[in-house]
């Protein structure tokens, strides 16, 4: 793993971002959303983020073949659901918090039920995107929006934050209890971008085994790396105070394994998630090793 | 308009809904879904009501010639929509509402943080279930998904109750601003009802500018006679007391136009509404007939 590898892996996510960017900010324009509904879920789509999401539905979109530009609405469509899913967690009846990437979350800048209303217009505006998708055959829209469907809800995102309100505080909680929540809050949705945009492209059932290996390894990675940031990451970087997983009671991968061991694992997850791979070549699979390498560069 | 005919309405409806609470009653079990979560939604989901919008969805789509067992999960994610959006607007933020058809309403029976995941899992559900149709051509099922989409986000449902919140309370409110608010509140996914059963079913464009013009009107009539309804109707019946528009501030068409005006506003509106229909013969198209002026006759 060279230096240059890892700068090539945070400019090429940084290009991403720039073009999903692009797109959110004009994709509620001019739709005649009354005025403080857009504003509410704008102030939340569009206040950054690495947007890792559709980074991974376009670059497995286009591993397999399917143009950039085509893809585009669907992936920015998971970070629509994503921000959904930021608001609706940061209410006061969930984790109760007043910051989100240095800002005042949602509900704080606007108030509480212009939070939930926004955060349920993201997600139904997010499915509008995916089933307005152009240039791919209807069949494979279906299956790909059932896939997201899937990963954001009762059986993965929305299930995992269940489970996290009921592991938040708790004493003596397992590790694989942890893996679980994380393996549904977290990695369902990456999951399921990853998986979403190859099935978009049309790739076949074998390759979509090792896009879903790939992404349930990239997912975990990226919450252990999350909760040791949490622990000795840059303040201004993260856009919240460190320690506040253990403020709010959090169980961690840090609290339950130690910092050192919680990097372990990353290393060893994103090995497996190289594995995964290995077999595929080209631009886009090696920013996609790259990636899965620059994610756990960031704990260290 | 007979009493005979009216009878029917009701009696056809009330099979139309049996047949959806049979569908209902098990789609989320046996999928995993944990515990609370599930016990949550399904609190919502089995609680009654009258499944309008998935009858709407079955009858047109049977008017134009697709099977009822072909339309069912279609028709009935379209409940889960219309249950989520009930859960929600129920929370403290929103209209804070303790009771819903009779009993505690979900974030009294369970708690707050739980009613937000539950709404936002049936919402998302939903979308998982129209995803699946199968037996309907893939392009149609994107299609119909997609005007339920418009009709339940950001310029339909959610966007009606951010204007219900901004209206509630507020003096001077013009009979304009009501109707644009209901029409986004409640028009919107009712008929998204109608036109996406229309849709699956392969209506031409032509069908499906009359159906649209149904939708409109039922769903206009329909919350004019609910707001008859909170001042004349039947404690037991309402599931909830009397007068309650009133005691929250809401804006409602008796007390902008009174009892009698409104009456007669649903009347001509259902008229309206069976003009639009009023090519089409068979017993989907009878029913449908039937139903609307069914909905004005609970208002007298």
């Amino acid at each position: 793993m060279t230096q240059h590898r890892m700068v090539d892996a945070k400019k090429t996510l940084g290009n991403y971002g720039q073009a999903v960017n692009d797109y959110l900010e004009t994709c509620l324009a001019d739709r005649g959303i009354m005025d403080r509904l857009r504003e509410s879920m704008e102030y939340s789509l569009l206040a950054g983020g690495k947007r890792l999401r559709p980074a991974l539905c376009l670059a497995w979109a286009a591993h397999f073949g399917l143009d950039f530009n085509v893809t585009m609405p669907f992936a920015c469509s998971i970070e629509l659901i994503h921000t959904y899913s930021l608001i609706h967690d940061d209410l006061p009846a969930m984790d109760d918090d007043d910051l989100r990437r240095g800002k005042p979350s949602n509900h704080r800048q606007f108030d509480e039920a212009t939070a939930i209303l926004a955060g349920d217009a993201l997600l139904t505006e997010a499915f509008g995107l995916m089933l307005n998708t152009r240039g791919v055959a209807a069949e494979r829209v279906l299956q790909a929006a059932a896939v997201v469907a899937y990963g954001a809800g009762a059986n993965g995102m929305v299930g995992g934050q269940m489970l996290d309100m009921a592991l938040t505080g708790k004493a003596g909680v397992e590790l694989a209890e942890l893996q679980r929540m994380h393996s549904l809050k977290t990695g369902a949705l990456i999951t399921a971008s990853c998986l979403s945009g190859a099935i978009l492209a049309g790739a076949t059932d074998d390759d979509l085994a090792n896009v879903i290996a790939y992404g349930k390894h990239v997912g975990m990675a990226f919450q252990i790396v999350d909760d040791i940031l949490d622990v000795v990451g840059d303040e201004k970087e993260l856009g919240k105070p460190v320690g506040s997983d253990e403020g709010q009671g959090k169980n961690t991968y840090p609290s339950l394994v130690g910092l050192d061991e919680s990097r372990d694992m990353a290393v060893q997850v994103i090995a497996e998630a190289c594995l995964a791979i290995r077999g595929y070549s080209g631009t886009q699979a090696d920013f996609l090793r790259s990636l899965a390498e620059y994610i756990v560069q960031r704990a260290n």
